[in-house]
């Protein structure tokens, strides 16, 4: 459908390049190679940390700044401080949507869609640049930091693949470092390992949470995992871990400016109610639905939204883009510092002899009850600016914490859930980089505190806590939105510190999936099917058992290559049609015809362009042919388009000539007999993941029976 | 190699009556199965939980009375409780031999193998029977209460395999309850699932680590790991976790004799070290090496011993295994009895005024600096007794312990590594049920103690807690035996409660593992290969690279079935080899033979038993045939050995029949051209789980290419 979208060959290409390139492997290859990997995982572990504190940095300090800049300047004029405040946001959303329309492009949104589909197979255009990295650390500091509603945890796990695939091939390819020890990350096959621990140490980077960054790229590429990358991928998370952690205590000391306080999404909240009534279970499940509900809601509002944008907003160019996104930016700062303004303050509660929190908080400081526009010498608060008025992380903490029971009004919480929903579906898709998992987090515990808020009323039990039903709400939306469901709650545990709600996590995450996938996707499977990327679930869909593989390539006229073919001839099919890869087949000596292989289109058009290969007879070389190729010569560009048929020029003479394709191509692809049903191609094609699977009319005979027996012989 | 074993099928075997199945399916049926599988993932979390509860209760029930005793005997006479506390060890332990000698042998053991071997798609017979189940629980309660060398949470992973196996087929296989809803699990592949989910169980049940569960589960079945699968697997793990917890709370209350002060195995390390420095990476890093080093040892030492028991010792029958372990229970009683007898006690250390630590604490409680043989009146404890002289629960609890530095003398310390070591090789391998995690762990965290005493001594830092130090030395020796990797990490995070110590863990688990890996095989590996379990590997052998699939069956002569064949030949070919696989051929209109599928073993005896689908006429019968089987007749039993040919009693005139094999052959299996290289093949066999594939010749022509977009395309 899409044209840019392309596949990506798990498979290993056995043609005679890359036995050429076994042949040379010298006795400490294999260990070598292995070193090299974890090496790898390594640098990417730390790479990734190194980002996520660079953005966390840069994000808190320039909030750090705004909020004490405008809170100093409320105590003498709420004009002013509300001018500072925007123009303050307004100037960073602007380097932000700047930085992506006029140098990054693919930077815009979380990329997580996009790294799905790399880690299922299809490889989109430009997702994997230099410019992309950069575009995505310093567009998301600008987008966070000016207050937009939307996080910087999925652009993290984009910049972490980024740094993976970067450090895979070299640096970038415009300055490529075509070293010779690089040769072990030249298949798709590596490169995509290399990705999935990217994208294991960025999800690691964001959230903190080593564990759970390893189930997350589990869960998305189930299929080709095996235990030793496993093991790498948690390597690469635990570096970022203990990266991240030093950073954080190297930053104690106050060298980090306004860092320190807020930061990395950990919300601890092991002082909260850590057990629970069976009544209780109720109100849980309430909130798994209604995460459900209004999880699908969002994925339907968001879908809509796009779907308008990419066809009639964002054809107009990159001004509408820009000016789009500075609206949306008034439009956040005018809520979000107006509407505290309006609500009137409530008392302070009273606080226990030696409570550590404190009411109301002095301007500039992190905590609940903040003093926004109440009266001085009265002990007052203002709950609506204590989650409205603050970083998204501060809010998150305030929604969550413990032992402050009736801090916000019902009617707060309501006119927030709805202002913030809706800013967030505004936001989604706008050209900035963003993350949907914080947003997320915020809705659903605006409305599990609700929840919580009527537990603690009509059940009377002392031991309920708000915060944990805010927990329960955040986890809610997520599953109702992204429906992920492991991974998803592992990262909750992991950021909230706390094993022991596990099992309500999951009770909830599996009613509001379960809610939401009665209705639509999850947002990154939507977004994804929007954006043109193919992803191919993990299980076949109920028709393909009643069909058959003939019946799936029924219209085909399949396009074949005989061994030797006159160049004209290649250049011309390959002109008539956008097929990848083409059988070619050769007769036998007996006279009868063989499917000897697959040439690919990429390996053709290297051949047609370097043109060593041609030859005068239209008869097959023999065996003894000088190696003209080696194997890095067939290794498709990483991030740039690769070859195209138009591009290359040809003679005269040239068209004349031959090519045996015979050292070249992949001599066996996996068949399947014609009358397979579709499910079983289907399991064979997504388990291996493969690109090319050749339909073949069944045998005459068998040659032999392969068993376990037969693999587990000794050499 | 071995008779007994057989591999698993997990591919779905089209034949006619599974499509029959198919077509009977009402429009709720998949919703239904859905809800069915979910249920049973419940049922298998309760039904593992109940077990894990019900073993551990037993267990520190009996320990709790047999030290109570002893110390209250040894009180007036050291003889007299030496006597009563061999005897309650000899008679726990002789009712547990007992039961596995006489009653259950497949429950010796750990099972872990087995399991293993199972995920892995090798059925050795009588592993999942009830009666292992019960030989099983009741066996661990006697090894591991009469206090040999040994843990329970082995045998608690066989017994969530063999809870979910007796569940999936409602019941023994005599008091089988085959009621229509239980249909759902009547394949290969659904029981496979439900085993893993209750290996997960096992794992969350033994160690209280339901992440830890889930991933142990997948390092052993990643191949055909789907994420439908994960989530039903980690929702079984977390109902063990509120199963587990909620009866532990009940027991709070004191109504369970001596369970709940030791019992489930969560040694909380949070008040000890959580940070480190630089320099001691080093002695974390020999930790490592002695882990790896002392570890292969181990594998090694018990494959020769377990090899001669085998060969020579057990095939003398029960009595001599009897009498085997009563001898290593008086030695174990013996040693563990004497030696601290033997060892002059220390004064107590001089402790802060508020410190929550006693010395010596009274005899009967729990807890470090036990009073042994020492003076009554003089403040006195006896180290050795502390570890030695106790279960191994608290035993482990003790040389983690915080806050106690210089508890034991580097002398204690190396003496009882000796003996623990040598106790633990010798009993590795008796007929009774036992695990290697406890054992394991003891043996590591005594020589990290030791280390971490070396460093309190030369580095002299004071935040160094030599129980971090036991905690990675325990992490180090399960690496070096087991091999296991990122579960073994997340299971020892999750016993000791603390994420911070994740990084160093996985250090010294990744020092552990190479080091062992230079030396042998981990020690599941081992043992599997010595019982004739073949496990495959996750990655292709090296050698398989340069060979041919038909270079692997080369020296095979295919024996075929055509597609209507005589009894008497069917018979006589079934008689003349033990193949389990045989293609079928036929003929087709222009006289051409056509692989037309594979007919199991299995099924033919199904129908030479039943003898319903016998006919006269040697031709193929038509399509209007009437349903004489249903699916469910063709599903192999669980646990009994299955049909076997010398059993069926033919008569002369059924000998002379024929039968169509068409209807219940297996129409497509997966097929290979000829020279595919065995690497590829074995990925396709292991990815895919699988029991045969065909070797065929090169087509000669290709039908079509089925790509992304033909598995995408909408119904
Ligand atoms: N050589 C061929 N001859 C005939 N039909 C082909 C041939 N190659 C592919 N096709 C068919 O053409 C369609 C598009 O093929 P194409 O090679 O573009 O695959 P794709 O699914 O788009 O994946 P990708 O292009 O990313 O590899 C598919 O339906 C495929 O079955
Ligand atoms: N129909 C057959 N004709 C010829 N050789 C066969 C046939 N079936 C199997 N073999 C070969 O015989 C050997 C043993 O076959 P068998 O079917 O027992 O498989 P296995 O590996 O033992 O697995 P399992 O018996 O558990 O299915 C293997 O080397 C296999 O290739
Ligand atoms: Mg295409
Ligand atoms: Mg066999």
């Amino acid at each position: 459908v899409n044209g840019g979208v392309e596949s990506l060959d798990y498979e290993v290409i056995e043609n005679y390049a890359y036995r050429e390139e076994q042949a040379k492997r010298g006795r400490f290859y294999v260990g070598y190679s292995v070193m090299v990997k974890w090496f790898f995982a390594l640098l990417i572990g730390i790479g990734t940390g190194a980002a996520a504190i660079f953005i966390n940095l840069a994000v808190e300090n320039f909030s750090g700044w705004k909020f004490s800049l405008t809170f100093s300047i409320i105590q003498h004029s709420y004009f002013a401080g509300f001018l500072v405040y925007t123009l303050f946001n307004l100037a960073l959303v602007m380097s932000s949507v700047f930085i992506v329309t006029h140098f990054a492009p693919a930077a815009a949104g979380s990329g997580i869609p996009e790294i799905k589909g790399y880690l299922n197979g299809v490889d989109a255009p430009g997702i994997l640049l230099f410019r992309t990295l950069i575009g995505k650390i310093f567009g998301s500091i600008g987008s966070v930091g000016g207050g937009l509603a939307l996080g910087k945890e999925g652009p993290l796990v984009h910049t972490g693949a980024c740094i993976a695939s970067l450090l895979g091939q070299g640096g970038s390819t415009k300055y490529h470092l075509s070293s010779r020890w690089l040769q072990v990350f030249k298949s798709d096959r590596d490169r995509r390992d290399l990705v999935t621990c990217g994208c294991a140490a960025g999800v690691a980077a964001a959230f903190r949470a080593p564990v759970g960054g390893v189930l997350f790229a589990l869960e998305e590429v189930t299929s080709w995992w095996r235990s030793q990358l496993m093991w790498r991928v948690f390597f690469t998370s635990a570096v970022v871990a203990v990266v991240v952690r030093s950073a954080m205590n190297w930053c104690k000391s106050g060298k980090c400016g306004h860092f320190g306080s807020g930061g990395f999404i950990i919300w601890d909240i092991s002082g909260g109610q850590d057990d629970y009534s069976f009544q209780e279970l109720l109100p849980m499940a309430i909130i798994g639905v209604i995460g459900g509900l209004l999880g699908a809601l969002f994925n339907q509002l968001t879908l809509y939204i796009t779907y308008w944008r990419r066809t009639y907003l964002h054809k107009k160019g990159n001004r509408v883009k820009i000016i789009e996104v500075c609206l949306v930016s008034l439009i956040t700062s005018f809520i979000s510092f107006g509407l505290p303004l309006l609500r009137s303050c409530s008392p302070c509660p009273v606080m226990e002899a030696n409570s550590a929190i404190e009411c109301p908080r002095p301007p500039g400081t992190y905590g609940n009850y903040v003093n926004f526009h109440c009266a001085k010498d009265k002990k007052e608060y203002n709950d609506l600016a204590t989650i409205f008025f603050n970083t998204q992380d501060d809010a998150i903490r305030n929604l969550f914490s413990a032992k402050t029971i009736h801090e916000y009004s019902a009617q707060s919480l309501l006119t927030f859930l709805a202002m913030f929903y809706s800013l967030a579906v505004v936001t989604f898709g706008t050209a900035v980089p963003a993350g949907q998992f914080v947003p997320g987090i915020m809705i659903g515990s605006t409305y599990g505190r609700l929840v919580g808020m009527f537990v603690v009323t009509y059940y009377k039990k002392l031991n309920v806590e708000e915060g944990t039903y805010a927990l329960l709400g955040a986890a809610s939306f997520l599953g109702g939105s992204m429906r992920m469901t492991v991974s998803l709650c592992v990262i909750m545990v992991e950021i909230t510190n706390n094993l022991k709600l596990l099992p309500l996590i999951m009770l909830v995450l599996l009613i509001s999936k379960a809610v939401g996938d009665a209705f639509n996707e999850g947002l990154y499977e939507e977004q994804a099917r929007l954006r043109g990327i193919p992803l191919l679930e993990t299980r076949p869909k109920q028709y393909m058992r009643n069909m058959t593989a003939r019946e799936a390539c029924r219209n085909q006229k399949v396009v074949y290559f005989s061994r030797v073919v006159k160049v004209a001839d290649v250049v011309s099919v390959l002109q008539s049609n956008k097929h990848n890869g083409f059988p070619v087949v050769e007769r036998g000596h007996n006279g009868e015809m063989r499917v000897i292989g697959l040439i690919l289109r990429s390996h053709l058009l290297v051949l047609l362009e370097s043109k060593t290969d041609f030859q005068n007879s239209p008869f097959p070389c023999d065996g003894s042919m000088p190696i003209r190729h080696n194997f890095s010569d067939f290794v498709k560009p990483v991030s740039s388009k690769g070859l195209s048929i138009e591009k290359i020029h040809l003679t005269r003479d040239d068209l004349d000539m031959y090519i045996d394709l015979g050292p070249f191509l992949n001599p066996c692809p996996y068949i399947v007999p014609e009358d397979m049903s579709l499910s079983k191609v289907y399991n064979l094609f997504r388990q291996l993941g493969l690109r090319h699977i050749f339909v073949v009319p069944r045998a005459s005979h068998v040659i032999g029976l392969i068993t376990r027996k037969d693999l587990l012989m000794e050499e």
